[in-house]
């Protein structure tokens, strides 16, 4: 690879006989979107015309495709590299964005997770395990609610309490009350445990909206945001975590259903967008990733392919606590193992403690390889 | 339907034996996120969690599941609707968004086409006849290059010329310069064909950069602009609609991966979000869409569920000349017919004016019922 091209990898569907032409047109349709004969000039078609690096069948008719596109296409802007990694030929049903590979420049422009993995380690001062996590929820809890939840979980002793993704600026549990509320809730439970708990509100709207309750929140004094990129646009997480000067946790809301691999999407593009932290569903719950996938994920975000700095895997959905042993076999200490139903499902905020704390105790205890 | 709830059809595949299961956890994960016995709040029983309007089994294992969800789960936020409606199913492989239906209040939130169809006509002066429309690319061309493809089809008669997608702020041909050498181009032809195009910039990248390319084309006097909104966020398009001024053309780049129906997404969504008008791709052309599916999003545009303006079909790709009338008896005038590489892979600037005179030729000449 030529240091100035972007390495898009898909899985084509075609009849073998066709392959050539069918790599022909994809290779051009996601940039010039002309055919070969009708470029006429020399410059573009030496600038923005990428090249085929390999097709390689791996079961009938079905093909994998290297391609190389000059980074010049991508113009050094997050959406116009979406664009010609997977903007028209999303609309082919027969290719599916497999892996991305990005030249160290333009992984570098995009900046990467600016706290990454070791950020999140700092603020929650979090050493040689996993951090254990939970979420606000229902949505439609109030700031009362959201906070005397918050408060258990943090005297349960848990390192990172956030909003469900589904908490938005509801007119019965506002964000800057919610979040002051929650903040308060933890400083409170921390005069009993002797260690705050960090609280993650959940930023959502269109970018005038998140921007604001970024400014709210860092005025409250919160450490880190969620969002949802595939909802808000990956663009604007890349702007976000650009500006925020706060670690940013990435919920997966929306998108699932790009026909991009799940390593591609949440695993590389997530954090190079600057995600410091990935949320993904884990396998065995309710939707429907396997375990080499969410190995995957794991894996892509701890060693990205450029020089941006490692993410946080977040596993969630699937785990109780009585397999959090088996998910920390599976992924080992840098990991933030994400309990959220089968924590919150207890009948009462006493069993709700318990529990918080049978989890917190098995994240503690387990004997992490060194 | 009730006044306050928001209606999602979701296609999704399940035994039959497990349906009324599925079902219960589909509707509860789009809000509340937690089983029913898990809920101890009333007011949460109440007004967060939704019902069942419908289920009908449309093939073996195949259900068109009609849900009821709360309007106040909403938020009045535009990305915290497409949470409700298709957040964490997003990641659920059995599980198609297939229509929406929002209620009133809402839609009137959102707002929809600010300038739609007749907003179209009034900037381009067209009456009574489909508008024609075309392309500058390939991406890589020069300002200059821009320019003098954009006079070429202005002289040709086109109503509108809208940039490529792919067209973003390359160093080789910048935002600000092309917008304003495709100005010049479309005043200088003016004075030769009486009638002024109507050049359509496409804006792209974060929302930060969108906003800016924004005020620099009004400054410039671009009468419309073009986004991607899949690329950018579709909250964001809500957010641009509102506040821009102008009438906004909407490109499927990087939508055509999500599994919502063509119609939900192009046909309803899109508009709702604000698009005065959308390009989709025709059928025929290099991508999957059927005539019924064409028709059904053309048919969404124009006569909206809710009490917004109608918007434009702009049906691209697989248009030609030849079958321009063919296109006309499916569409009707009320359209923005758009002829991209058919007409650019002219080999000179001579015959691509003859072939833009023929497609504005039959475009004119169509005997369109009254």
């Amino acid at each position: 690879m030529a240091k100035d091209e972007i390495e898009a990898v898909y899985r084509v569907r075609t009849e073998p006989s066709g392959l050539g032409e069918r790599v022909e047109a994809l290779l051009l349709e996601q940039t010039v979107e002309l055919r070969r004969a009708a470029i006429r000039s020399p410059d573009v078609l030496e600038h923005f015309v990428g090249r085929v690096i390999a097709t390689e069948e791996v079961g009938t008719g079905d093909f994998r495709v290297r391609l190389a596109q000059p980074a010049e296409a991508a113009a050094n802007d997050p959406a116009q590299l979406l664009n010609v990694l997977f903007g028209n030929c999303s609309l082919q049903p027969d290719v599916e964005l497999e892996d991305v590979r990005l030249p160290q420049a333009l992984a570098r422009t995009l900046g990467g997770p600016r706290f990454g993995a070791a950020g999140l380690r700092r603020l929650t001062g979090v050493r040689g395990r996993a951090l254990t996590a939970s979420v606000l929820k229902p949505m439609g809890l109030t700031v009362d609610g959201a906070a005397a939840l918050c408060r258990t979980l943090a005297l349960a002793g848990l390192d990172v309490i956030k909003d469900d993704h589904g908490l938005a600026d509801h007119p019965n549990c506002r964000f800057v009350e919610r979040a002051r509320a929650c903040l308060a809730a933890t400083a409170d439970a921390a005069g009993t445990t002797g260690r705050r708990a960090t609280y993650v509100p959940n930023l959502i709207g269109s970018p005038a909206t998140v921007l604001r309750q970024a400014r709210e929140a860092k005025e409250l004094g919160v450490g880190a945001v969620m969002v949802s990129p595939m909802l808000l646009g990956l663009p604007f997480l890349n702007e976000l975590a650009r500006g925020l000067g706060l670690p940013v946790l990435a919920h997966p809301a929306f998108g699932g259903a790009q026909r991009i691999a799940p390593v591609a999407l949440l695993g590389k593009l997530f954090p190079l967008f600057g995600a410091d932290a990935v949320i993904y569903p884990n396998a065995g719950g309710r939707f429907s990733y396997g375990p080499e996938v969410c190995l995957g994920i794991a894996r892509a975000l701890r060693a990205p392919d450029s020089a941006t700095a490692p993410a946080l895997p977040v596993p969630a959905g699937g785990i109780r606590i009585e397999n959090v042993a088996e998910a920390l076999e599976a992924y080992g200490a840098d990991t933030m193992l994400l309990l959220g139903g089968s924590l919150l499902e207890a009948p009462n905020a006493g069993t709700l403690l318990l529990r918080g704390r049978q989890f917190v105790e098995a994240v503690h205890a387990f004997p992490y390889p060194s």
